[in-house]
């Protein structure tokens, strides 16, 4: 492995961390709270040692795959560690595991609490944790592509940028993927800009649509109160409502209509079928819940925020849906595996995964009557590699795999099944609540210190997929680690993405 | 489609579903119990409907994977519409869907009963459904296949077995066709008879005995009581529990040791794991609930019948697993959806197609890190063809699908969350119990008429491992039958059962 360019990268990835903590620490100073010297504790030695890092400028810029899903793993690991340190330090959360998991929840943008009550907390941390699912939310290796020169040939970047994207397959959207990152950080700002107008507007004040738009942006869905966003008024629920759902979907859908055809847009598969299971459920919900609400538009304002908030897995909650009839529960729970769109800032396992799925079914089951005809599986009107549809495969199994194993871990404690089974695909699909004792209205504090590791790192598998996390558990990968066997050739620089 | 041949074989299949009625009959009889005419008054339509039907020969017996599909899922649905017809005359069953979900319940060896109270029922009526067990076991149109001469081929019998075998390959284990099936009921018969005497030696009686060693030969599960095997002396329950272990591996296996190389039989990768789940999930049950047994021994024995009772899907139960810590039950949840090797007659998505997953698993993880090596996957020390692993992992996503679409359909009904997930996975897998409302101690006739519908349709698909239930959902097979397109020619016989 090439190990000069990960300290690198790692380097990058701690001082820009120290440069991140600099803004709770204002927002601490700016209200007068006493916790900014934690904040700036914690930041100078990330800036310090970060900076050691940069100046050290590695020769051989090259890396394959491997390096690309190291590097994102152990930088997300260690900025879960690091980010932790200031709330523990203040001592607002006194246990480290509990500091961890809240800060692992933040950056990939889960918004599982272990809180008890969120109001007690001090504005720089309720700041700390919204600005940690807006890094999360589009990833913090996408932004370093943004603003660091990573020479070392498109392969390299892409081999980065591949790795924390989610989705089954990153697609360029300009010919450099440095301006691809650029472009995808500038819509994303954009919209968050523009919620938080929107929020002001409503009647928010400025440090509560800030937090919120933040928490939306990433899909997160920290929130500032106890009742999450159910204190708001129904303006303010539609606005943050419309952008979870706007969140959810694939980046190259505004790509598409800011700087491309509109039609291409429209035309894409995922998006639509997104649009259909949103409002699909959405419809379904209203009429099952319609006899325990006040009136039509109060169902439907529930219906609306609590679907798009769990199919965006963002977890902002209005109402304890945990009370809902089980038709309404079973759909948010499936919902809670299909996920958003690829490409987007939700988690799940993505819609496109599950369009090509139902296409691979399909596809079978036409096989055993017309048992010569070739179909080619068609996604957005292009014939899918048969690689794609491979991987996609192998990528459920694994889930599920994962899935398993996460449940006979936690089922050490002596929970119900429902908590359990909800507890894991809330956190592996980056969501927040799911049901029963982890419901919108509990928090995820009563597990023990063994079930909270076990769903940090669902958290972390669920948000950058699996397995730059999952490489980690490989031995193989720490003794190339530790042998330098294996560094890439630059010369091949430009093929590496490629995995065969 | 080639009509008359299908004709020809639902002409069997109604035949010799005439014939089996006729031992209930007697069974009846023998007793002295006045439901024998209900028996007989089915028994004769079947017999004369059936004979007229061999009679006319069809000229082509040539036929396609589609036919041999779409005759395996019309021949069961057709097995337990009439099979269900006794049940449903002789009042014991008063409603019509009910008779049905028990008689499919029986034929797909589930186990899953909508009777409250077992005793009550006529010795011929508990005879039928352990027969249907011992039917659907091994399957109906296998064991056709050993006494009715189908020409047309070793592919157009081929094809047929392949819709009704469980598991992802069907290999002939002889080089004739018709001589593996009969290999496959002779030891299948044979070790029935052995379960038979060993359990009249441990003290049941002879009718006992027999239903006993019918519902386990088929891993049924239909009990003659309502504690189901609860009352039985210690002995007889390690023996059903060794034979419920025997009859979830796979066929070859026993083929390998009586006629084969021994040293094969225990070189199969699927048996093995299947032998190392069993024992796995027995230790970690044992110790879970030993604070709540009285004594090692006991909870070794309910852990023992338990595990091999879920795993190899029979569905007898000793003791409320309902109330077993959350460990216990999240192990069982798993073996349930884990299942049986394939080639036995146990149900569930089969050990063999889980360790395949995990190898695909494995070697994606390896792909990441040595992205140049290019590992075949193996099993039994063969190459698996591509061809295998994709349709196992499109087996998969189908088994998801079809889990989430009835899932959704059970919510309908306001029930909590383990009993519509654990009562799709019991149907789906041919357990028969689940957890909570249908748990062991309960029942599955509190489910609406729509509920036992999905749950029927469930225990088909999950029986003939769901394509030959699918494809009659589409309309294009329909559209094939009644246009009589696509006839096979005969000349192509030999080549039909490959599906490309």
């Amino acid at each position: 492995m090439n190990n000069s360019v990960i300290r690198f990268i790692l380097g990058n990835v701690v001082f820009f961390l120290g440069l991140f903590l600099l803004l709770p620490t204002l927002v601490a100073v700016f209200y007068g709270e006493d916790v900014w010297v934690w904040y700036l504790v914690v930041s100078i030695p990330c800036l310090v040692l970060g900076l050691i890092s940069i100046l050290n400028k590695p020769k051989n810029f090259t890396f394959y795959l491997k390096e690309g899903f190291f590097c994102t793993g152990i930088s997300w690991v260690l900025l879960s560690a690091v980010g932790a340190l200031p709330l523990y330090l203040t001592g607002e959360i006194p246990h480290y595991i509990d500091a961890l998991f809240e800060a692992v929840s933040g950056f990939t943008t889960t918004g599982a609490s272990i809180i008890d009550n969120v109001e007690l907390l001090s504005r720089a941390s309720i700041f700390w944790r919204s600005f940690s699912h807006l890094i999360g939310g589009m990833g913090v290796l996408v932004f370093l592509l943004t603003v660091i020169p990573l020479s070392g040939g498109e392969g390299s970047q892409f081999n980065l940028m591949k790795a924390e994207s989610p989705g089954p397959s990153v697609g360029k959207l300009v010919p450099k993927l440095k301006n691809t990152a650029q472009m995808l950080y500038f819509i994303y700002l954009g919209l968050t800009f523009l919620e938080f107008i929107l929020l002001l507007i409503s009647g928010l004040t400025p440090f509560e649509a800030i937090n919120t738009a933040f928490a939306t942006a990433g899909t997160g869905g920290f929130g500032m109160y106890s009742d999450s966003i159910g204190g708001y008024s129904v303006a303010s629920q539609w606005i943050v409502a419309t952008f979870m759902f706007i969140f959810g979907i694939n980046f190259n859908f505004y790509y598409y209509i800011l700087f491309h055809h509109a039609r291409d847009a429209f035309r894409m598969e995922e998006v639509r079928m997104y649009a259909f299971l949103t409002f699909g459920s959405i419809a379904v919900i209203t009429l099952n819940t319609l006899s325990m609400s006040q009136g039509l538009f109060d169902a439907l304002t529930h219906a609306a925020f609590q679907v798009t908030s769990i199919q965006s897995s963002t977890g902002f909650s209005t109402v304890d849906f945990n009370q809902w009839p089980q038709l309404s529960r079973t759909v948010l729970v499936i919902l809670m595996f299909i996920g958003a769109c690829a490409g987007s800032t939700g988690g799940g396992m993505k819609v496109s995964r599950f369009v090509l799925m139902g296409k691979s079914v399909h596809k079978e089951l036409v096989s055993y009557i017309h048992p010569h005809s070739v179909k080619k599986t068609l996604m957005d009107g292009k014939t899918v590699d048969h690689e794609t549809v491979r991987s996609n495969n192998v990528f459920f199994a694994t889930f599920i795999l994962v899935f398993f194993i996460s449940a006979l871990c936690l089922s050490l404690e002596n929970l119900d099944f429902p908590t359990v089974f909800t507890a894991i695909i809330a956190t592996m699909s980056n969501i927040g609540p799911g049901l029963s004792m982890v419901g919108p209205a509990s928090n995820f504090a009563f597990f023990s210190d063994f079930s909270k590791i076990v769903l940090i790192i669902d958290m972390l598998a669920g948000r950058l997929e699996l397995f730059p996390i999952l490489i980690l558990f490989h031995p193989n990968i720490w003794k190339d680690l530790f042998t330098k066997r294996n560094i890439p050739n630059p010369k091949y620089a430009g093929k590496l993405w490629n995995k065969k």
